[in-house]
């Protein structure tokens, strides 16, 4: 099933949440300034994929389309449909769409519940395809969690049981789990949560060998949201003072699990430390390369804003700033270039289709640094008037708005307004927490490179070289 | 005269300003949310001031001690410890300190009045002397004004008159002056607002060539404050939850001079092209080099934010992230090291020592490169945490306090609280204005690039080359 | 037909050609120290594609199997099967395998000829075809030259005629072209050189509208071969000494063009301006899509060595070394990844399947930044003595030999000899022609940017930032 | 005492030494063509110290005027004439003046052999005060050589003996000394030799620590030069082929010590620990430190290159190239700026004035990324042509010389010959074994940034922190 964003919203509006905003409970979830922007984005995510057969495949499973981020890619060409699906997102609301983890989890979950049903005769496949029909059916929005608080970072998980999610109570008709995760987007606007393990384990450290759906509903599931500057603007309100008004700044929330109980029918990995491997290596991979595509979008966003704003200055003639427009598109184009080799040249695993591994690696680390260096040519763009600039509410005043306003044109081609909307949302890309989570979305940079330090055929190039120089 | 940060903020209190924040004028202005910090902050440019006589020298046109920022300095030592002041404030206070666009005026306006007054026979440097001892024995705070807004870019001054700051009438007794002034970090906290030109200015453009200081108190001066994300969260108050409660963000003004009148004895250049070239030159090159050294300060606060984050985690001993701490440190030193090197180097114009302006321009490119990959490092550091992170207001929720406490503690040394504490500067770091204000303070990177091509000896490079070749 | 490596040798020793080296006219060309290596490398691509069926695919054409670099591509696998055969390539050799541009010339010909038959009903596809049907039949080595000398840049080619490959005399049977194409990589080994315009030209300069095929052995073609020290290096001779002994440095030459003759039946392109751009745009952006996948096949030969290096040094435990190999790898499969992405995303021009252009152009970039990054990383794994190592015939010297032996060995797993090959081939990366030719192969980063301005879709990236924000 | 250039190397003329070139022992050293460039460099060192006072200060130990080189500097100011001279001297020469290691050594060995007489009541400083008036009085030319050649590294010395210079019998008169030091410029062409250890030691190893000077006629030193492409080149002369052909490449050899007798008088330390930690610190900082000095004058070099190449192209008044060269001013005056900051903020030691160590090494950071910088700069403004032009021989030959000139012209403000000049000159630095030498004179960026790790005050910086946070 397809149902619209503002189906979803409807949904969403007859569940009953724990949520917290700024040390307060919240009521009327869906309708909280800093919820709200979350719930926008997550419903176009629902409206695109109706727009464009691409984003809407059909799936054997429940014989129906489904939404793409709900599907189960078989084909290089079902990968690259999802990152398209991602970049344009990403450019048309230059923010997270949240559920590109629930996508990165049904592509990891899939291939490692079938494993552990092949190695050991088990059912966790069954159990997962059951609930996968239901999210295709019902066209549920699906995120997922991984980062364990952690604790001391000296210690080991056994030495700080509490700082990750473990089985607190094993119940013939479930498990009950405690701990927190946290980095979590959106994940209070979900349907679904999907919990997974937050690295390898070694042997002795089964408890935390853990994989799960949760549903926000569950008794004990509380979201702590994040509170950066931008939520204090948006709980100001206004109408474009906010820089990205609807969509807002990518919202994270650190989920906490009290004693919450699991049916085992939820449950999907347990006790086995190759299924965590599995689930982990997929998920990174997959979030990885699919955050090379979401950075191409995002770029492009910018890459739009400042071309916008050298027309709004009178600027978009001179050539070292045309240059540096040139230099961006060519950082987009690189990044998503890289996601769609990775596709292409990616590996069938128990019927879920992989990316690359070195290549989605190599994309993470190309789009830390692009986009890096897109903020940087943006900024020096724009001039410094994304910090400093006036408030649309001195426009609206009215002993000094008239006098903002003629001073705060430009070019004659745009109205002060324009301009402004334009200036506050190049401040949000700059003064955003989209560069934190552009450089640790899916892992840091150095994790990415230890990654591909093991990844690499070594071995092959050091042949290649011993055959030329005949060592 | 050395006053107090106290005996600053006192006499701030008497004085009546119009400052409109977030479009409504202020009452109470230095008690404001917004402006609190900004005062704080050049509170302690007098309180430091007092603690080490390097940063009041004794001031021969006075007879007494002086803060640094408003003297006259004359050789490189004092430019030295000018630096040194910069550095320690920007390690102190994570912010702008707000008077050294004060400094920079002041040591750009007197060789300028007196070559002037040399060439023409006026009297415009016995003018600024009689201003700058006022200051002096008041021991008043001085910003400076330059950035005009504008307008459309693709037209000349003459044809967007109203978009400089231009004389509207010359009467006998003075001038009446109109415009906007954008980017103006803190002038409304400061007791004398020099204005000065944006650019050089053509034969025929006479009338832009101006400076003068201005009060605050001076009927048309309207302040009208930026309002980013992080005056949202000062707005809404809290102990520790703004990242940086006690000095703030970097904030700045838009000035608006509606029909001001300023009389003659402080008007410094009037309808003056080669003095707009002298005053320009010499102010964008001090503000340059002091920008250098203010940013190694800032990167010497992100220094210790990122080794003290890595002790709360309990990685202090990891390897490689001891390394981006040893390269953090490298690039505050470099750009440290340039201003060093700027003001050995200077030279003396009319009694005033100026930096070295080649080195000056190159600080400033260094410095935004360095400011950058700091970011970088610090974020790489941190994790995804100080973006992602639960407020001090959940810390204090009934419901979820607890949790939130347990769950954010790390090392055993390091309380929630501390740690939190940490993790909300750091936040402050990699979201606040800071980032566009190192790129775009003292002009672009691209800007001082041209200005290198016209700066350097370049025949000299060729000559050598063809010796060299026997070319 | 596929003849081996051998057979190409032999049937190149049995033309005569008008070579120069170091301002003397070679005799025995194919054997001469620094004609050889380019002989050598030619030499395998003629194995490695009797050694894989993707490197050979059957052409409909002449109906038997081909070599990869002389058939048209005409899907997306094609290119892939290309771009895999040019990285191995380069791994393999560590230089230039000097035939891309020939492959690249065919992929460009095809269609413009097809265009302008299309357009004008003339017959040069015809003509094209003739010619490629016997190059695959031969097993011909075709390369591709475009460069014109230029002259003064500050002139048009009007004003500048001689400096642009033109026509002289226009005859019955043919053209008579005078001109000099420089930077030809390995023209004077090949069997056949594609002549291509340098640029796009205007109305009114249609005469050097002009692309042809050239036979090395068209009276009046010469050809002087640069002169680096590394081919001062070879002609010494040595065993191991010059560092990649066998295939040694990118080795071009300046074609001169001395009033040659070409029959009607090898032009191509004549007097027209649309052919001309087609075929220029197509050539850049296949040239520059090969060139990342060539920079792959470079970097993993690097990386080869530097892992070899660590190992031979006792190194190879070392995190922080292990860390840049890690980087190594990730550059490598960004740069092929997006090769792969231009290819997956291609299009279809008149039959001949081309690269997206603007990941071809990315790729370009993010190819030479790469390349960059790794020749330094490879120059800190290996420390200082790829420089400053004695020679192989130290090494043989009775006196010092010994010692020398003694001295220069590290890790008990590799002799003397093996270290100081490997050491000779790290030498030879970061100190011969190659980093120039990354960054100058296909067109310089600058002009690659300047394409990706002209190429994008800004007005797309513009809407979406306009939809977004109500504009 | 000043002698001139021809006076050393008349002096030079007398020695005999043991010097290989390419597996062979060199007859008539000075006049050997690899040998020649090194010697024509430090020639100029005699040559320059004469023209300027600023070079050769007046020395009290001698009471005359010696060669800043061999002078022991008192004060910023000395240090600031000596960064003067090193950048002159590089920016004249393109290339290494070789002797800047003896400057650090006798900077570096004057505190202390002083430290440990005032430690142990010895009489090293008297030792070396007398070698130090020698030199002073004759005018000596100094290198020091630092790096053993160490084995396998995963080994400590004392399991490595023979691959550290060590003492292989104590006698009455004096010690015998065995070893190999590699990565040594221009030793052969110098009147002494001081060897200093290359790291510090642990108790237990005290037979390394070790420092003395040697002459290069002592029996059983011998010298086995580097052999690169641009010796080959070099020995097969010409006019300018060379592309340096009067200072040629920085060449560095292996200096054998074959049980080379050093009489007590010319042993500095000997078996002390610490005095091996204070002059490898000391060295260290001031290589480091004039390194950044001499970079500058190499960018300076590529500057005057860059710019006469866009002459010699009609490219002069390109904005975007122009841009470049105003990039390269920068990367040069950040670079010596540090150097001149790190003088002025220097520290004495035991009457040497060294400079701040944290500068020294943030400047050897800077130093070698901007020169990579400046090294992509220049190739991208000179194109491909340094690496694919023909010879000047061509230009010689009677067949093409003509057509060669011809089309090798460009502005008609440079003669062919005059463009070919500057060309090849570019060839020189884009090829020679400059880049490696910039990474690793001095020791690795890695070895400066944790240097920069134990150097650090983050006490002082995570102080500022917590005051400011109430921590």
């Amino acid at each position: 099933m397809l149902i619209s964003g503002n189906e979803y919203i409807e949904r969403l509006s007859g569940y009953e949440r724990e949520i917290f905003v700024k040390g307060e409970k919240v009521e009327d979830f869906v309708n909280n300034p800093n919820v709200k922007p979350v719930v926008n984005s997550i419903a176009l995510t629902f409206d695109l994929a109706k727009k464009r057969d691409e984003y809407s495949p059909h799936s054997d499973l429940v014989d129906e389309k489904v939404n793409r981020l709900n599907y189960v890619n078989r084909t290089p060409e079902d990968l690259m449909a999802r990152f398209d699906f991602q970049r344009e997102l990403s450019m048309r609301m230059g923010t997270c769409n949240y559920r590109c983890t629930g996508a990165d989890a049904i592509g990891a979950l899939y291939p490692a519940t079938k494993e552990v049903d092949e190695r050991l005769g088990t059912d966790y496949h069954e159990r997962f395809l059951k609930l996968l029909k239901e999210i295709q059916k019902k066209d549920y929005a699906c995120t997922a969690a991984l980062t364990d608080v952690k604790g001391d970072r000296a210690k080991r998980p056994k030495d700080s049981r509490d700082m990750y999610v473990h089985v607190v109570e094993k119940r013939e008709d479930g498990i009950v789990v405690s701990g927190a995760k946290i980095h979590q987007s959106g994940a209070f606007a979900a349907d679904i949560n999907f919990v997974l393990p937050t690295q390898t384990f070694r042997e002795g450290e089964e408890e935390f060998a853990l994989a799960f759906a949760a549903v926000p509903e569950d008794e004990g599931i509380k979201y702590i949201l994040q509170n950066t500057g931008y939520q204090a603007k948006f709980r100001e309100g206004g109408e474009f003072e906010q820089g990205n008004p609807k969509y807002g700044d990518r919202i994270t929330c650190t989920v906490l699990f009290d004693n919450v109980f699991i049916p085992w029918e939820r449950v999907f990995i347990f006790e086995d430390l190759n299924a965590v491997r599995k689930s982990l290596t997929n998920f990174a991979n997959s979030h990885r390369c699919a955050g090379a595509a979401c950075k191409a979008g995002f770029i492009d966003s910018m890459t739009g804003a400042a071309s916008l704003m050298l027309k709004a200055n009178g600027l978009e003639k001179v050539p070292v700033l045309r240059q540096k427009l040139g230099e961006m598109v060519g950082i987009a184009e690189a990044t998503y270039g890289i996601a769609i080799g990775a596709a292409t040249k990616g590996w069938d695993d128990h019927g879920a289709w992989q990316p690359n591994m070195l290549m989605a690696n190599a994309g993470k680390i190309i789009g830390v640094e692009g986009f890096n260096k897109v903020i940087m040519h943006l900024a020096d763009i724009a001039g410094g008037i994304p910090v400093t600039a006036p408030s649309e509410f001195d426009l609206k005043n009215p002993e000094i708005g008239k006098l903002v306003e003629k001073y705060l044109q430009a070019s004659p081609n745009f109205t002060t307004v324009e301009r402004l909307k334009i200036i506050k949302f190049i401040e949000f890309w700059a003064t955003s927490s989209h560069l934190l989570g552009a450089i640790h979305g899916g892992g840091s940079p150095t994790a990415a490179i230890i990654f591909l330090q093991y990844l690499a055929d070594l071995a092959e190039k050091e042949e290649a070289v011993k055959e030329n120089l005949d060592l």
